[in-house]
């Protein structure tokens, strides 16, 4: 293929005129030329990297100028001070400044540090309503605002501090916050005001920024917007190519929590991408089965707009991924339909917890997509199945997919039985005890069983990773042998501290549907 | 290199006559064109796919026109159907109908889903025949007929059910192997009759599968032969590339239990391939060490026919992984010669379980390879070895392998001999209580000991990828550390529940030779 | 990108004159072209690759003819007979006989086998004399000379054997070694006479050298000097390339221990190389910022020269790692400022241990370097960052790294009171009774939790690799796991077994200063 790639160049070469190809570059706007002036010996990094790219190429009016379905753009009225420039430091950079908490005047221009999705909305506004309709705009809130959540966190990220009375945790400061979960999860911007610096070109004034620098997904902008677009566009080539490769959705999805990234390399699709991905056209829009690509990435199934070799749609476009996904599979004991919004932390289940299942399983419906709506979505996406297997092939693959989630809530139901009951009998000291139930060894053996091991099978099954990921590398064979750890556990125990007293039922979590148990997790 | 190439390629272009490098390609039957009709449409992906595949280029008479050493093809008699023509659609899935039991009429014309090896030997019968002889060719039976790796996955991706005796496990069902162990292994394919679905083409008729989608190596097909030459050979492009690249051989070899993908990403040879596999040729046949690669993939290793730039034969091709493979060194608790023959359920140990070693690491020898053979086969991967290694180097790293498999060995008996003691005093439950040696969280311990870290410890040592897999990464600081839970386990059982009576030795499972033994993992 | 290459190369093309692009290879000595004659049908993989590699093409005279900052030889005074032809096999391997013990006749010629950073040093002097100061280069005796590495090393890669008094460890032999630790640290090479053997071309004498094959990078050479260039400049294209993608830094950094490869891959750095480091230029000397590459690797962060587009000098190649680094932070309980000399063992604490820290993680200060070369060094390497980072987001980076150092090292103050306490109480068996603090199954779990989970938590921090391995993937979810287990160990055995007497103060180990301790480890 990169032979006849590269054939293809020698003759479009000598067939092209010699004005294009090589011209047809976007004139850079007066305003971006005097940022370069210093910028591009300051930081050559960013700026070479901007001049690759299709930003500093092409002019929003030459992008409009595409057919509806090869367009990049989706605002149809770009202010014309951008129109006919490059995309450049000063277009993002002024864009907005009344919105921006951190604008300031730098060499005569007011602009900001921090370019938000609703900056990039002026040119890309359908896509930035979608990714705020995205899961992935609420990760902070969905985090932070989640009490259980953040008991799960302080357990995690907090100081253990040893005293008489055994471990407590300290909250993690600012600084452990942002590089841990928020590194994902997003920041929350604050101005702090101005500082003044000395610098090459004398002293200037900056703004301070807390939470600074961050690409969270969720990250809480100086503007009030959520996310960053260049979490995943990384900066400053804001590539489609970086966003259709696997290795950017593998910055936060290594695993062993969400093992998206590991379970897709060690897949058959994976293994054709790692193979003969370097033939195929990441540029492309819109990206054609087959022609651009022989297998799916991150991107094709949740996100691209795909078409056939017709140049039908295959799907839409979208910036929102629970358009295609019918179950939420990780991050919590129990798989259940995917939330009706994206802000999770309003969730109650029946005990009162902010959380989409009962400890049971049992799933908080009113907060959950219906049946319907999972069918429509589970069509969706074996639309992009389709384009390459037959549908026996994706029926049966989908019949095994939802047949393990099942496994999976069944076996994690086992185990919080046994949490329970070591819970009950004291062994442990959970939500009836006003006490995490997330931070005593024991208690972990618990998570692990469904943070990690129930959730890689689960992958596991969805992306037709199989083999080793749903067995022996985070799968199965953990799965079953730390529900086992907490069987033999509570048999020892039992062995060595006979109850003294007959066990109450309410010592269980699941009956403390008291608001205690709320209390508790909010010490 | 690249530019080098491209320079080479710009020459070639302008000296080849114009009729020669775009065409020349083969014709495609009627019989395919009609599939294409519909399925470039239906399914793009698989259809470009294949366009840009050798098979859709190159006609069996053109592939036949090829001096031996260069031919991708083994058979001489193609029949003249599919002789003059692309290896199309129709050519293989109406291939062999009447032997498969999936053959249906689909538009007028009688084909079968599922291609099997048999039908690929009709031009690649040397492979097929080859890989029948393949270990891998019999990875179901393997695991299937053997009942202590029956217990074993029991108690892996069984169901857990909590009762008054504590845990027990029922059988995993249908959907749940077929993702966990058969991906790897292979699914045993059932036609089930027929069932009519609605199409865009109207009502159709299909064949109903058990067991599909399944591309494990061990696949029983529809005409009973066995694998699946799309395991390796991606479908649709079928490619000697991809099964040339060790990502392929990653999707089963992933880890912890037979890690080989991730120490050759860590070993000198894999660092060597990610920094330069891009400018080396994975299609030529044959492939010449130095010229169209400098560091060996798995395939270089174990299946590929090597030359040297005289075009002397370095290594002949093989399809049975054995042919180059004195040891066996993982999935059992100790290493061993190679098996004689690929069927390994057939092997008997002293005790009468089919196992290739005692519990104290007595070879089954009549089962397995004599040291003579053992001598060949290594003489056989030797010379691949010296293509770019001397001899003191090459002698240097086997003289470390065998004496690895050794000090592994040994680890491993202390390991089981501690297993042995705490089910002797009955701390656990093993064979000789008619319970299975795998489910109990102390019996893991044992297990990961060998399953993962011996295993590790060894693929470390053969692949020279020492290091990190040879220490810390699942390596000998886990393998330690498991014996060492074990002794004080074993210690403070010992401690706080001293035995009532005396231990007899007959508590201990490698004593257990009487037939309860294989009752109990009959279960 | 990939195709302005082409077309800027298609351009190259037409204008270059024909003599050169394909001509310029520099001429091969006679003696090497002796070597060759038997060698390039022997051995083609190695003869292959360096026929592709800048020493095939390049004579030291034309290397000399470069500018300075692009020149890849630092040595001025090329001996004659090397100056003007290929750098082939000859001209190395016969380089100063004299000082190499291995040195023997092989065909009329005097030559030796192992070639050192002495032998390089004739032409590339001054990177070799760094490499000398580099803390790697020391790998060996830093391991092999450093008492309580060597207790460590014997609780992981020694014999445990069952006694009646428990486990002990018997040392692991000199194969073992040399495929686990001294696979990166080095192996010593011994010459132990010559032996015969049957060849292709008759009998021959060949030298027996212990200890070989390796490349550690502290490899004692048979002339003396230590390491092997060839560790990261890998045999025989010994390419600037391959040594600036990670590939190569992640043979010996994987992990758990030191996972600087695995943070790489899953941070952004890591991602824009995996996505967009195809398109790069690996072999420019000088790396340009921005133009030659858009992310840093490895290479570029530790060693490399890198200047901006304007051609001026960011920061100087170095081949002493320890010049851009201020801290070290893996591989012992704390982290503390870097050393100042590259040999470790001679460090004392206040205890007398050979460790950087005490157990309570005071500085050995004196053995490590103040405040003021701290800061020189953050400086150096600030300067990488801030080419393509403002100083706002280095700034901000930092500070959340030394804070995780100081968050880190509380954790594993806290981990380390508490194994003081099992070893005080007597439910593990320390330095204070002249045993091993690194072999029990609960002390393990404390070296765990500094030397896998503190080590990944620090270095997520230090390369921005956040997310996952800050936390889920072998971070603070799992540091504070163990110290969960040990706290809660602990208790379980205070329960069950109360102690009988007072606890004196000096059974905790940190106390031990009595040379008993010390004696302890030199058992």
């Amino acid at each position: 293929m990169m032979r006849s790639t590269v054939i293809r160049l020698i003759i479009a070469f000598i067939l092209l005129p010699p004005s294009i190809g090589l011209s047809a570059r976007a004139p850079v706007s007066e305003a971006t030329e005097a940022c370069l002036g210093c910028h591009s010996s300051l930081h050559p990094g960013i700026v070479e990297e901007w001049q690759k790219s299709r930003h500093a190429r092409v002019a929003p009016r030459d992008a409009l100028r595409e057919k509806p379905i090869a367009r990049r753009i989706s605002a149809t009225d770009i202010p014309d001070r951008l129109k006919y420039v490059s995309v450049g430091c000063a277009e993002c950079h002024t864009l907005r400044v009344e919105h921006h908490a951190d604008a300031f005047i730098h060499n005569e221009v007011e602009i900001h540090v921090v370019v938000s999705p609703r900056d990039c909305a002026v040119c890309h506004v359908t896509e930035a309503d979608e990714y705020a309709e995205n899961i992935m705009a609420h990760a902070r809130g969905n985090l932070v605002d989640n009490p259980v959540f953040q008991d799960l966190q302080l357990s995690i990220i907090g100081t253990p501090v040893m005293s008489d009375a055994g471990i407590r945790y300290e909250p993690a400061d600012a600084d452990t916050r942002a590089e841990a979960c928020e590194y994902c999860h997003g920041t929350r911007l604050v101005h702090k005001g101005m500082e003044t610096r000395n610098t090459d070109m004398g002293e200037m004034e900056f703004p301070r920024i807390d939470g600074w620098p961050n690409q969270g997904v969720g990250r809480i902008n100086l503007d009030g917007s959520l996310g960053s677009c260049a979490a995943c566009h990384t900066r400053h080539a804001f590539s489609i190519e970086a966003a259709r490769k696997p290795y950017t959705c593998g910055e936060c999805h290594v695993g062993p929590d969400v093992p998206a990234y590991k379970v897709y390399t060690a897949s058959k699709h994976g293994n054709i991408f790692s193979a003969a991905g370097a033939d195929w056209d990441f540029a492309a829009v819109p990206w054609t089965i087959g022609k651009d690509f022989t297998a799916p990435t991150c991107g094709a199934c949740h996100m691209s707009l795909l078409v056939n070799t017709d140049g039908q749609t295959v799907v839409q476009r979208t910036h929102a991924m629970s358009d295609r996904l019918a179950w939420r599979i990780f991050g919590l004991p129990f798989s259940h339909p995917h939330p009706r919004r994206p802000e999770t932390s309003i969730i109650r289940n029946r005990d009162g917890l902010p959380l989409p299942t009962d400890f049971d399983g049992t799933p908080a419906s009113e907060f959950l997509i219906a049946p319907l709506e999972q069918e429509t979505r589970n069509r969706t996406l074996q639309a992009v199945c389709l384009g390459c297997h037959g549908k026996a092939w994706v029926d049966g693959h989908w019949k095994r997919f939802e047949n393990t989630l099942e496994t999976t809530d069944r076996d994690i139901l086992t185990a919080t039985r046994l949490m329970e009951e070591i819970w009950a009998r004291g062994y442990a000291q959970g939500l009836a005890q006003q006490a995490s139930p997330f931070d005593e060894a024991i208690e972990r053996t618990w998570c692990d069983s469904w943070l990690f091991y129930a959730n890689t099978v689960r992958f596991a099954s969805a992306m037709a990773g199989g083999g080793d990921f749903g067995v022996f590398a985070d799968g199965r064979y953990q799965l079953s042998r730390r529900i086992r750890e907490l069987a033999d556990e509570l048999a020892l125990r039992k062995r060595l501290f006979p109850p003294p007293e007959p066990i109450t039922r309410n010592g269980a979590p699941r009956r403390a549907a008291d608001p205690g148990g709320r209390i508790a997790l909010r010490r």
